[in-house]
């Protein structure tokens, strides 16, 4: 079969490999029929995770049929149509137990396309099926539900839950990237009074804007601390997302947020960040970080189907599954193409 | 001055009596500028609460102008445009400290047109005036606010907060009169998959569907029960909303509930209702019930300020402050006259 | 091997039975070494459970090694000392993927000595193996953890947990049967300033004293409402917990509990009780049901381990396991025994 | 009258200064019988916080006797014995409505002996008297009250209830100072598997056990967080509270915390931290910050009464109120004198 493998920084090829087959009886191989590539995509291929070995299959999202299954699974049959999730769980260690799958201790949490081979490939194995495959209701589109796969659960656990966003809050995401938006879309679930976003770029701000913002700051010509005090009485906001995953913007978080608010950080970060505990020990705030755990994916699939959330949004650019080289490059090259998410197709 | 004066079960007038003046150095008096009609009034009209008085002012919801204040009174001022809330609080209490108004055991909870004069009058005294006036906004109109004196935050409070109602729910709400319309209002901003709305009037049901049911139920001659088990796998709604105050409307809601879902109860009862203990102890269920609170009346003041809420789709009528009598004859000919609120205004 | 075998309403045995054996590849099969009494097994011997066919092995509850385990167990093997827990969990379903496994959907919940053959027998075949035995850490003993397998869990989750124990609080027990008695055990881990324990009977009260209810309450001859009244400034309890399982037990918590407060019933129940709506609609009471789910289990392993709760003090005869059908006796007798826990062992 | 004034850094005298009164209508004068002195004291008088002025009488922990009260005071009386808090509250005001006194926006907040005089005085003078004073229940000495101050519920509800404490627990308490011995105590109500404390000094980590510490870490001789993984099979603590303030000791906490735990610092920082959030972004964790809210005052005098808290374990020292100046003395010299809490009497 054909996958996009990973040879070393900098370097990739779509290119043949042995077939995908099941090794464990808890296994399923997927005929990926629909996958995208994420930001960490490009963080592993840059080199930035060196546990990642050459010869990898990259890519952890993807929508496809089950072609064959393991002995011991129970709940996805070959035919089955299934989202293949970016986190995958034992089902039986103490983290998978309290529904905190992306602690997985039992050889789960994210591993496809990481510790394993992933999805961007004609067919993908994916380990613990009955916890990590989730069958597709009828009515909703390959794309809508390909965003379940880790973006969309991403921002609402990560950022939206943790910073525990309430009807009338003033949400401001630092950040408008794809996880920016998505956690924008997230937010307005739960019919916030505001979401600010915050960014560099007044493209991505646009962006931001279509996706539910009803503010918005440049934080390279506007101060966004000020900002932010004006339209909630000087106090700050209820919740700061972290969606960019750098100092400046972690420190931008803990400065916008009220005292009693919370800071949900969402970002992968490469560098220790200032915590200003000089100032933060007296104001009451809650700080949280954390993998997604895909205990959300059943709630969004039903916002999803019930269009409480427009999951089509996010996709910019389509291409051939063969065309994923191409691909890459329109998705690394963000800025330039407007690329929020690429999705290739058989 | 003039008020809305009840004279036993069954009889009450618009007459001259002695002007609202501060008695307490933390009352407030109000010069009622709108006000509404609640479907309290009508019980207390018709003898259903013995312990009051002939004589009494009714009504406990107004928006107006501070007139004038005790010594005490400290956040609000003459002039201040206010909400008067229905709920006092003394906030010194047990139960004030931890935000529990309603039950406020320092002289407050809910007294206004009950255990002291109320706002169908042309001026009101205000108890308690630091906690339980609302300075009210610019850009948000005298009828929104007057919704959040009582039925806004009831719905929101004693249904969807008790209820817990999550993002992809399924939310059954019995009952689609002034209260549960309220509720499927509330319900929708916390993106439930399915607000299914259950009664025997087929012209409250398509008032339902206006206010945001994506499903009716006319359980005259539909079993509602076997409706909500189709549209979810057969478990139940997530959360049952008891929206009318009769033995079979509440039983009606602990048959409609999922195993580990939640029945919340804002209706007012007279009567003992069944619990059907036999089958619902193995079923992980959570009932509640509740007089509203009012410690969301700020969040919902900023949702309906950012029109998260549509608080003036309540009002179908429109009257003078001086034609109330023929306003209680609208509003108590609801089935008739398709009133939801009636609002007076001077 | 031998069983105590179910022969219909009233009639049971100790016989030979087929040896217990893996079937599917998630079973596994236990030596059972330690094994106990529920009261339910007293409510299926009577009748009240037609479902349960005759020639149905009892039991739900047991300590002892594993001996073979099917091709699909991961997590426990031959040899392993576990504890047999009276719910088994799919671990798949969407009630499991939240913890709740009471609510299994797959196969699981209490199914040993109900749906399936049980423990009180030589040997067990319990499904699921790897979410529903628990290995058993060194240092505690089998009588200890047996206690694990259903009564701690039970009224640790049911009771303590969804009547929200906290420290301060005034706690109401009502019915110190094991049940009761293991409710009392648990809410002292929360340090709650009272736990009142009632009941009709003085001797269980003793009982109650010595587990750790520093107020008792015979109801017969004491206004149990009244008395709880007058500790708590009039209010009534914080929690009530039901341990009983009849009407005028459950309408006694709903009377006991204060606004604001929580009634957690454990209680089986076999009729319909009345619910008091006309005063409770405004009372902001919270009541829950449930089924226990053992998500606990692991917490309370800990607890025990570390002597916050002393699981053997409820062991009050012990029996060799071919004695088991005069162990019923005692155990059924327990007015007169003063029996709690009855203990088989080999 | 007489008090501990306030002369600059370094500097303090005991000396008379004009009669404290009633200024305010919500103002009561308390006549000052147990006084005792803070950490936060001894920084004020290092000059750590320049916008404390000269002349400044310090203080805000006692217990005493209402000697006269303003006219809009309703809940205590000349002659109620009272606890006066470390925290005064407007009970009007966002943050007072939701609980959060610390936070206070209408002149409450902890301001006694900081923003206005304080309590190391005969007399002082407490605004908002109805929010800020507790009637002391009998049967509790000066001694166990006083605790409740300050100690306590910063103890309580910064440390142990933002940590989320919960049975079976392992929490590791990073000092051992006054806040931290009384974090021991109070997570002790919860039932924790273990009580990890971590310091430097040998004698508090013995002090630390007599509080309740079933294990004792020496970070000068013994890798802390190596100790921690070994009893928490490789994981790490579910809670670290972290109770000394400077950033070593913050930053053991995030190394000691498991993945899903809490962080909660209680510690007064001078000083900005470094936050490994290229390690922690993953691992889902909790950090929190708080100054004490006084909300679980009621609870603490509940659970102090109850003797579910030993509070008089604290008192080391004990002076007449005119031995301040040595009782300072003892105090600031706490590893030679062993001083815990120093209490000042009548």
């Amino acid at each position: 079969m054909k996958a996009l493998v990973y040879h070393g920084p900098g370097r990739k090829a779509w290119e043949d490999v042995p077939d995908a087959t099941v090794r464990d009886d808890t296994d399923a191989v997927v005929r990926v029929e629909t996958v995208t590539i994420c930001g960490t995509d490009l963080h592993i291929l840059k080199g930035d995770t060196p546990e990642v070995p050459e010869g990898r299959i990259l890519g952890h999202e993807a929508v496809g049929t089950v072609v064959s299954v393991g002995a011991g699974v129970k709940t996805v049959k070959e035919g089955d149509r299934v989202l293949v999730s970016c986190v995958s769980a034992c089902g039986h260690c103490r983290f998978c137990r309290e529904g905190r799958f992306g602690q997985c201790l039992g050889g789960g949490a994210w591993i496809l396309g990481y510790m394993i081979d992933g999805t961007q490939a004609e067919y993908v194995r994916t380990p613990f099926a009955d916890n990590s495959l989730y069958k597709v209701p009828p009515g909703v589109t390959d794309e809508e539900i390909l965003m379940l796969a880790d973006i969309l659960p991403t921002s609402y656990e990560v950022g939206v839950l943790n910073g525990r966003v309430q009807p009338g809050d003033t949400v401001a995401i630092v950040g408008a990237g794809p996880i920016g938006l998505s956690a924008i879309l997230c937010a307005r679930m739960f019919s916030p009074g505001h979401v600010v976003a915050i960014d560099l770029a007044d493209a991505r701000l646009e962006a931001a804007k279509a996706f539910g913002a009803d503010l918005t700051v440049n934080n390279g010509t506007t101060d966004a601390v000020e900002f932010v005090r004006e339209i909630t009485e000087g106090l700050g906001a209820d919740v700061a997302i972290e969606a960019v995953g750098v100092p400046a913007t972690f420190e931008l978080c803990t400065q916008l947020v009220r005292p009693g608010g919370h800071v949900a950080n969402i970002g992968v970060h490469g560098k220790p960040v200032t915590l200003h505990l000089e100032s933060l020990w007296i104001k009451d705030i809650t700080i949280t970080t954390g993998l997604v755990d895909t205990y959300s994916t059943p709630t969004l699939l039903k916002a999803v189907a019930s269009r409480q959330i427009e999951a089509d949004r996010f996709v910019t650019h389509r291409f051939a599954l063969g065309e994923i080289m191409h691909a890459y490059d329109v998705f690394a090259d963000a800025a330039e193409t407007g690329a929020i998410k690429v999705v290739m197709s058989r």
